[in-house]
Order: structure tokens, then C-alpha cells, then sequence
């Protein structure tokens, strides 16, 4: 792929953009009947590009993980269908007055939401995100330009192929979906300068990929994913529901941003709450690394590092730390969390409200399990990711959390004097 | 001032802003008040630092604009506390609930307003934008960490330091607010890079330093400021009210990002129109640059060239076009606008609508003078700066506009099966 080709995509995403800004919710919901129809027909032609994809990842050594991820099935296709199911039953953010207000002078101010214009995803080998990104983008009024990861490249075509065609037959730019159809590294930075055209860029992926975003981006970018998520369970807490949550939070899906990646326990029930949790975690195969003072009374766990208390393992590992107390809680949190989901579990009205308070993170938990940090379980519909910075949108982002807003003035003369 | 204290004032900003992001709103309110007496209390050394600015200034040949920006005076110091008092009397935005929802599953889930954090302003040599800065940032529960322009040093630095000892006075840690004294140029370079501590930064300026804040920051930012606005006189528009308008957005402060720079007329109407216009203009001493067209109508104008359509005069110069219908208008103005202010002067309705749905500008008028887009103006008690980009926030930015929000979940014992 050429230099230009990833700016005249851009270029025509935008001018494909502002036809979509305007289109009606009957025409955007077609277009993703469409879509799903188009995806449904298109199965066997689906599954064999996905096939290159996995044989190509197969000869290059990809791990069983990375391979499950980018495999496509007849199950995984009827999920992507349901999915653009959902989008269509969402209600359509744009348009929508958020505000109104009558000046002293007589001016009426709209504030009225819209898209954000074009947004870039980048995205790792999930051919499904490429499907999700495309449709909740298509929904909110936004063009979208993305680029998916290498290893997916023949799925990823043929599903932005089988997207363009649904959205020509009902009258809506294909332009408004299109693919940066390139392996080369250098494409992602090439397209992360072109702020002319690109509103936004969401990077969905792993620690490295949105470094690399945040580090290279001329466009406005939100972070997404990164999870160093805590559980805190204080002296006051009902042990039998801190034993279950801290569980829930580690072990029913490790692999998630939203899953506790460290233990924090109070010191004073340290004794009791540690063997019962760490038996439970043994027959789970969780790995315990804990603190010096854990290793008292756990002898046979592996000791703790400097860097663990950093680290997002997406695994069956956690870290397990000894603290004095919620201020004690509050500062490793503070120090080593990703701001994103921490839970306490207490009796202590004060001290969950000094942990909800003081903790700069997306989501602040009492009593229950991390897990629950998700656009479906907060009720937006969808989510096109967990944003984990503070400007713009913080935790699961919706359709909303991807448009912005214009204001309209009607006046009848006014003048500024 | 060596690499290191930049870090370090960072890094106290930081630490600081944790304890101000729960403080109450009436201890707020005592530090502002507090700096506002002392402001008073301390006029004298203000100016004397305020001269030894000028003083410099003029050495260095320093334009009769730009002087007049840094200077202070007793007059001037009065606006500053006034402006505090309004700040003041404003409704704390942190704390407010935004959504409240009961899931199926019982949890409490609260969208509860807190504040961004650490704020970075880089801004130009006026050293009331250092007390407007702070303070706003202070009433939002956010510690400001300012780079102003380098001609107003020795003022920035009694104001910073005033302002400090106040909040000392107030139990308010001093390092909510500091100044990255240093007239090096790879100063904001290195602030832009320290994203670890610093959550948002704002460039308040003109395009050259927007530009160069976008460039090279690490650090999410929020582009205020650049105004290529325009106004469109349509075929059917009372001329009368259009001349009023026009010469308003032009003339009546033509140095703010809110002027016009362009006025675009409707062929139709434009022999009738532009000769009165332009006698208006030439009283005013406005410049005309005009399109071949309009050089027809008015011979004695100059020929606008390419590069005038994209122009931010700030200045008594205007271009103007001849076009074809709404259409047309709204083709010139997203090709070369800025996406700040636009006006439509119409009788008709549907050119009025499709000028607001079209255009990708934060405030677009009907029949209205530019120049109300202005915290102010839009009731928002005060402003931070206009923004021109679509993430985060759009148009005037007040109090609520420089915060976030966090997820407060209440449970009692959930976890995701």
C-alpha cells in the first residue's frame, strides 16, 4: 500500500462522513439489516479467508490464544449477527437536544448531539471487532476508517468487502467503512497524522499498541483496556462474600481488562480471610504471588516482585499484598493501579466512602466483583471500548460516549454591543 | 531551571490535586476569596513586577499590541477580581450526580461529576489569563500547572506567587497552582511530555502555538481558539439586518477568535447588497479582499487570493466571495473554515436547516452576529477557552467543561456469571 492510498482513504472517509451525519435512523438501520443479511449469505466465503488467516498464523507460530482469537466459526458468525441485532434495537444518539436555553436577548440556544465525524480504530487480529467497530460506528453517524491487525488481514477484507456492498445497496457511502489493507508497520503511523480528516482514534488492544498510539497520534485519541484492577478487602467485610467476589473478579474470565489482577488484605483479618481464599484459589490453578507478610501465612506461594503489583497478567496469577487499613489500600492503588475498576468489600460506611472518594479510577466498587465494568452490564447496549482517561469519556463507552456536539442559534437580529 | 523541576512541579501538582479534588466548595470559595484580597491587598508590587515586563518589552521592541496585552493597571486589576468574585459566586460543578441507575441485578451504579485532575495552560504573555486560568481550574477541584508566556515572567510569578500563599492561608496545598518559571523554549516541550501526572493540557493562544502544543503533546489536549468564522448574506435575507450583523462580527473587536473573516454572499443579491456593505466597511476602515466577481461589483477593492480564504486576520480586513446558494456557501466554508462560528442571514427555513445540519463548526448562527460565542455570552458564567476540536468538549468552555466523571457501584455481594 502506498502513502497516498491511506490518505485518500481518510480523505474519502470524511467526505463520506458528513452524509452520514445526517442520515436518518431508518436508513442507518437498514443499512446494518443489510449488513447482517449480507454477513449471513456470505459464511462460506467468510470461513475461507479466515482459513488463509489461520494457516498463514499456524506456519508463523502463533500462540493457541492469539489463534483463538482471530478464528471465525459458524457460532462466532451467528454472535457477530446478534450483535448488529442489538445495534439496530439501540436508540440513536444524534440529534438528540441536550440543551436549551432562552438568552436575555432573545438568542435560542441548541445544543444538539452529533457525531464525531470519522474515527480511526486500531485494532489486534479479532476479525469480529472489525464487524462491532464498523456497525457502532455506522449507528452513531460516524465514518469509520480501521486498520485490525496483520494476521487477520484476509478476514478483515472480506468482511469490509461484504460491509461496502450492504451499504451501497441502501444508498449510504461505502466510504463511510473502509479498511487500511496493509501489513506494514508503518502504516498505523502514517495514518495516526492524518488529523485533518480523522475526528478521533481509539486504540483497542494491549498495553503496547496503545503506547504506541498515544505516543505517535497528531489525532485526538482515547485510551481503551488497560486493566490493573484491585480488590480490597477490609477488615469489616463479610468474609464468605469478599472470598466469592475476590474469586468471581480472578478467575470466571482472567483474560479480560475488567478481572482483578491484585489482592489487597486488611492485615487484621489477613489470617482468618488468606488460607481460605488461597485453598480456593489452589483448586482454581491461581498462582499467588504475595508480599513478604503473605508468605508468612501463605509458606508455599512464590514472593512478590517490585513489578508485580504493575503488572496486567490477563491470567490465572495474582498478586496478594498486606496492607494496614483503607488509607494504606488507597495509596498502592494510587501508585501502582491503570485506573480502571477496583472493588472494597466492607461493612465500613466510611470506609467505602473514602474509597469511592479517593481513588481516581473509572469505576469504584462496593461489594461486588470488578467483572461487572462493561457497556452491556452498565446498561449502554454496546460498548466500543473502556476508556481509561479522563477527557472525553471514562469506563465503557456506548454509543453516546462516541459523539460529540454542536450548538444551533436562532436569533432575529441580535447584535453584541 | 533544570529538567528535573519541571518533573518535580508536576509531580507536586499531582499530589496536590488529590486533595483538592474533595474538597468542599466552601473552602474553595474561602482560597478564592482569600486571592482576591490579596490581589488587592498587593497592587503595588504587581505593577512594579508588571513594569519591569514592559520595561523589557520595549527594549526587546515588542509590538504596541502585544505591550498592551501585558500590561497591568489598576483598572485592569480591578477586571481580575471581579472576575474572581464571579467565579465565586458559580455553582461547583464536582460532586453533581449525572445518571443514577438500578440495574436487574441490584447494583447502584452513580455517574458522579469529579474533576479532570492536573491541568497544563500554556498560554501568551497576558498575565490575567494566569489569575482567570488558576482560578477556574481551582473552583473545578483541579490543580493548574501554567507556562505563560515568557515577556510576562517577573508578573506571572508575584501573581502565582500571591495566589499560592492564599491557599497556604486556606489549608489548600500551594502546589494546586504553579508556574514553570523559565523563559527556555524546550520547557514546553518537556511539560508536554509528562503525562504520567498531568491529565489534560490546554494551549490558549494563537494557531502557531496550538499547533505546536498538538505536535508534540503526550498529554491529551483540547485545541481552543483559531477562528476562521463566516457569515453568509442568503438570497432572501433582510439586507438590512445582514449589514448590521455583518459589520458587527467584523468590526466591533475584530482581534477575537469570534469575528468574521469572511463573508460569503448570495449571488442573486449581491449587486444590491455589497456596494452598501462596502461604503459601511470603507467608514470603518475595513479592508476589503474580494473574489473576482465581488471586484466587479466594487472595482477599487483588492483581489483576494487562495490563501486568504483560510486567513485569522484578527484583524479590519475582510474577504469576500460571490456564491452560488447554501450549497455553495457550505462548501467554502468546510472547505477553509475552522469549525468555530458561522452565520446564516435568511428568510428562508430550509437554507437556515441545512446550514445547521451541515456545517462542522461548534456554533452556527441564524441570523445572529458571531461574536456571541463566548462563555459569557452562552450563560456559562465564565470560560477557559472556545473549543474547536469535537472530543471532549465543543464551543465555550466553562466549570464543567475542564472535568470528568466516575462510576460509583454500590452492591452487596454481585458477581457476573
Amino acid at each position: 500500500m502506498r502513502k497516498n492510498d491511506i490518505e485518500n482513504k481518510c480523505k474519502k472517509a470524511k467526505i463520506a462522513s458528513e452524509f452520514l451525519a445526517t442520515a436518518s435512523t431508518q436508513q442507518k438501520n437498514d443499512a446494518l439489516e443489510e449488513i447482517a443479511n449480507q454477513i449471513d449469505l456470505n459464511r462460506e466465503k467468510i470461513l475461507k479467508e479466515n482459513e488463509k488467516d489461520l494457516i498463514n498464523g499456524q506456519k508463523k507460530g502463533l500462540s493457541k490464544a492469539f489463534l483463538e482469537r482471530l478464528a471465525l466459526s459458524n457460532s462466532k458468525i451467528d454472535s457477530i449477527i446478534e450483535g448488529i441485532k442489538q445495534i439496530i434495537s439501540l436508540e440513536d444518539p444524534i440529534g438528540e437536544i441536550i440543551d436549551l436555553t432562552t438568552r436575555p436577548n432573545g438568542l435560542l440556544i441548541k445544543k444538539v448531539r452529533v457525531p464525531l465525524g470519522t474515527i480511526a480504530i486500531i485494532y489486534e487480529s479479532r476479525p469480529n471487532v472489525t464487524v462491532d467497530a464498523a456497525t457502532l460506528c455506522l449507528k452513531s453517524g460516524n465514518a469509520a476508517v480501521l486498520k485490525g491487525g496483520s494476521d487477520a488481514l484476509n478476514s478483515n477484507k472480506i468482511l469490509v468487502s461484504i460491509i461496502r456492498n450492504a451499504l451501497s445497496k441502501k444508498d449510504i457511502p461505502k466510504d463511510c467503512v473502509s479498511l487500511i489493507e496493509t501489513t506494514d508497520r508503518n502504516a498505523v503511523k502514517e495514518l495516526l497524522t492524518k488529523r485533518q480528516y480523522i475526528d478521533c482514534v481509539i486504540p483497542r488492544g494491549g498495553a503496547g499498541l496503545i503506547k504506541m498510539v498515544v505516543e505517535n497520534s497528531l489525532i485526538p485519541s482515547i485510551e481503551t483496556g488497560v486493566g490493573n484492577c484491585h480488590a480490597f478487602v477490609e477488615k469489616t467485610a463479610d468474609l464468605k462474600m469478599a472470598e466469592e467476589i475476590v474469586f468471581n473478579a480472578k478467575v470466571q474470565r482472567p483474560s479480560v481488562c475488567n478481572a482483578i489482577e491484585t489482592l489487597l488484605v486488611d492485615e487484621e483479618i489477613s489470617k482468618v480471610f488468606l488460607p481460605k481464599m488461597a485453598e480456593r484459589f489452589q483448586k482454581a490453578n491461581v498462582e499467588i504471588r504475595g508480599c513478604s507478610k503473605t508468605k508468612k501465612i501463605l509458606p508455599n506461594i512464590k514472593l512478590a516482585k517490585e513489578s508485580d503489583w504493575y503488572e496486567e497478567y490477563l491470567d490465572l496469577i495474582i498478586a496478594v499484598k498486606i496492607v494496614k487499613g483503607v488509607e494504606d489500600a488507597i495509596k498502592h492503588i494510587q501508585k501502582y493501579g491503570s485506573h480502571h475498576s477496583e472493588t472494597i468489600i466492607t461493612k465500613n460506611e466510611e470506609a467505602a466512602k473514602k474509597f469511592l472518594d479517593s481513588i481516581d479510577s473509572a469505576a469504584l466498587y462496593v461489594n461486588a466483583s470488578t467483572r461487572f465494568t462493561d457497556g452491556f452490564e452498565f446498561g449502554l447496549g454496546a460498548e466500543i471500548g473502556i476508556s481509561t482517561q479522563k477527557i472525553h469519556a471514562r469506563g465503557p463507552m456506548g454509543l453516546k460516549e462516541i459523539t460529540s456536539y454542536k450548538y444551533k442559534i436562532i436569533g432575529n437580529g441580535q447584535i453584541r454591543t
